[in-house]
């Protein structure tokens, strides 16, 4: 079996630049690409945000290498950052500085703690330190 | 400003039986916890996919170390995982093997290659060599 790992996650959003503002000042991850209708960001480890303004891409792009199939996405849905357990309570300070509120904080049976929080368009987001799967 | 790496990206599926049959063998991924509403699978390189039964999710659980928020998402979204430029040619010849159509394939002015096919959902799945972005 060939073997693949994670690279890019991506959030339907309704304003690209309050979005691309809250990523980029909140994580401080910086932005690889962008155009009007989305924006690719940069995450440690070799990952790959990316925000779609919902509605944009539900048609196929022609581009020079090939045609992007379409997509799209609506809801509140959930997304996941890795960080370090030492950090916790820099990321409790970091969201509180910027006024975004904590939703909830569980602590997990292996001894991760995650914190969640909303993102502009209330996408679920969450901080978990190491404890809360088996492999991490 | 405190480092995080992407740790878990979700999908909203309409059966997660046959959505966690696609994933576990096309790719191999295993089981780390599931129930009838969700499914978590470990992602080489410290990843996580998490598969949700679309509307199974949209009320906050109490677990025993906290509130679970609510979350929930629907549509053709879209995901990529990386994969060595070598072993293209067997991702190609897997994808064929498991009756899965290839639905575009686009080749980036770095070099890169992506692989777009469609999963049980229609969610847009993409597999991806070194060269697509700055970072990869």
């Amino acid at each position: 079996m060939p073997e693949c790992q994670l690279l890019e996650t991506a959030l339907y959003v309704g304003d690209l630049p309050r979005s691309r503002e809250f990523y980029s000042t909140l994580f401080g991850f910086e932005v690889m690409t962008q155009d009007d209708r989305f924006c690719a960001f940069s995450v440690p480890g070799r990952g790959v945000l990316l925000l779609f303004l919902q509605g944009a891409t539900r048609s196929a792009v022609a581009s020079p290498g090939g045609l992007i199939p379409p997509h799209d996405g609506s809801g509140q849905t959930h997304l996941a950052f890795a960080i370090a357990a030492n950090e916790l309570p820099v990321w409790e300070a970091r969201l509180a500085e910027q006024g975004v509120p904590l939703e909830s904080r569980v602590t997990w049976p292996r001894g991760g703690t995650s914190l969640y929080f909303r993102d502009p368009d209330e996408h679920l987001v969450e901080l978990a330190t190491p404890g809360v799967w088996p492999i991490y």
